[in-house]
């Protein structure tokens, strides 16, 4: 079995730069290089349900947004299936039987689960879908049998959980299932984009995010709101690195072809750092540049996306057609499933003749 | 809308007295009385394998035992749809939405769950798949759109969480699904038949049973090992009604029809009583008036059980008839369940037509 890759986002709202730099460009990288065998973008509106169960008109009103970034930031429905979660209903089943593998205390201890439950002041009111969302991940990754799934550090813990199923499926019932490997982001500052005011997560609820689909008008905007660390009184006093969002986007963004392209004065983002920091350098200017760099590749972005946007039936289209591909394979595993769990009562010829026999025996 | 009644078994073993007392017999009537829309029993193995994930064995082999229980006992698939549950994926469906409109404490706080979770010593390794079977009860009844659910007064906590995300559902979506009600046995001996040992419960793992298979010779050898309650040295002492099997199980199932046919020196089961406490009446006696009692009903039953065994693949072949039909029930309300979270996005042309607008505008 070759490597069958495997990602997907909720969507609660269209996708920013933290996504981009996180997950979409490297998604894009590898449905690029080829080297897989079968590749999985998914809206994971089912899993966006479990904390947002009063609200899916949210939910419904963002495929659209997230299927627009997925299009115009390069995923090609040629070379990986896109599809919506709720509209394979084998996940539900096959999350069912998964449960049955694994406790309850084992769901509590999941660091994951206690982070997002804190983050979200849910305490002693957990929805109860929202706490068993990590079987419900298992299922959407062993569905698929997917091998490899491109996350974040903090997704360790729910990859574990997935691992533990399957050995535990695997040996209660039939060896099916696969056990997926998570595949991290490749350097520090692709792991995470902090927001534009400098603080650590960018997020919608937080107002500090650049969307993919922002205006030019509306990057310079929230660039030239950015922060840049400790606040200095004129330019020829040494810049601050740290928590200078500017830098932060810089090392995530900028190529070294940029510094031709704009500020030729540098050949490296190395070399403005180090006179950054010795001074006469204006955030002014640093903001310009940045501005540069993100509009560089967020310009054909833009184009795509507004090409896309002139015909929305056929998005729904490719979600369509990514959605019957994808429960193709989410049927086969799931007829293995129940051939392994011998729950499949009507085809199992063996266990009608064995019972005819021994009733008239 | 009319009458829905729905009720269920797990097939974990084949049925016995306690059943048909506590259920079948009831269920039997209403289905020969007429006067509902549907009627739907069904064997619940998804439930069975929440705690019995590790033996699908038991419950594969037990499905054709309690298909033969229902039909020899007079369930009769032209009047009532007998399915599996494991064949209708829609409930898993439900079930998934279901979980979003509960939270954790308040299924923690069920005291059917309570109970149940002592029962099998399970305490901190709860399966997470049991620990949810309230929702994915309430998923069986809703789906079907139970107005009417035969049951235990054990079971009403149940149907009050179903009842519960009956509302929460139709107030934060669409009113589809429907708030089913408890049907309660008619009497007190209906509610719970204890065991041939006078505990409380018969219950396999308690080897006090009577099956609705059993031979005449096995009844016979039950019901003389059955208990009297206090022990007496002659029969000319009074006799004790108190823990005294005998009598709990003529209660259940003796007439005056069978005083007449088999002990005419009594008219009622009031008078055979009077007559037992106050002496003269040997346990000898009672048990083999009470052989007889059970034996005349019985004997219809093993006799039809004899000639359904006799074609096993006809038996599935009811049974997948039924889970047919009762999946176009299921799959109706599914429809209609999604359409009310308006997460039928395909089907969804008003969607499709404001997105249209709204990204050319």
């Amino acid at each position: 079995m070759g490597k069958i890759i495997l990602t997907g986002d909720r969507p609660t709202g269209k996708l920013h730069l933290g996504h981009y730099i996180g997950s979409l460009r490297r998604r894009v990288e590898l449905q690029n290089a080829g080297g897989y065998d079968k590749m999985f973008v998914f809206m994971a509106d089912v899993q966006a349900l479990t904390d947002n169960a009063d609200n899916p008109e949210k939910i419904r009103q963002n495929i659209i947004e997230v299927a627009l970034d997925y299009l115009s930031a390069g995923l090609d429905p040629e070379k990986c299936t896109l599809f919506i979660q709720s509209q394979i209903p084998e996940l539900a089943e096959l999350t069912t039987y998964l449960m049955n593998l694994i406790s309850v205390s084992r769901v509590q201890r999941n660091p994951t689960v206690k982070t997002e439950i804190k983050m979200r002041n849910f305490e002693a009111n957990i929805p109860l879908g929202f706490f068993c969302y990590p079987v419900s991940q298992a299922a959407d990754i062993t569905l698929f049998k997917a091998t490899t799934v491109p996350a974040g550090e903090d997704q360790e813990p729910m990859l574990e959980v997935t691992r533990e199923l399957v050995r535990r499926f695997n040996q209660t019932y039939a060896p099916v299932l696969v056990e997926p490997e998570i595949m991290l982001p490749e350097n520090a500052t692709a792991r995470r984009l902090p927001g534009t005011d400098g603080k650590e997560k960018m997020s919608k609820s937080l107002g500090n995010c650049i969307y993919l689909s922002d205006s030019a008008a509306d990057v310079w905007k929230k660039v030239k709101k950015m922060s840049n660390g400790e606040p200095r009184m004129s330019l020829d006093e040494p810049g601050h690195l740290e928590g200078n969002a500017v830098f932060t986007y810089l090392e995530a963004f900028s190529s070294d072809e940029d510094f031709a392209e704009f500020w030729p004065e540098f050949k490296t983002l190395e070399e403005l750092k180090a006179q950054y920091v010795k001074g006469g350098i204006g955030d002014g200017t640093t903001k310009k540049f940045l501005n540069n760099v993100l509009n560089k590749f967020m310009e054909p972005i833009r184009q795509r996306r507004h090409e896309f946007e002139q015909d929305i039936p056929e998005i729904y289209n490719i979600l369509k057609k990514g959605t019957e591909k994808a429960r193709e394979t989410a049927a086969q595993t799931m007829c293995e499933v129940r051939s392994a769990m011998q729950i499949n009562y009507f085809d199992d010829t063996e266990l009608i003749r064995q019972q005819s026999e021994r009733f008239k025996g």
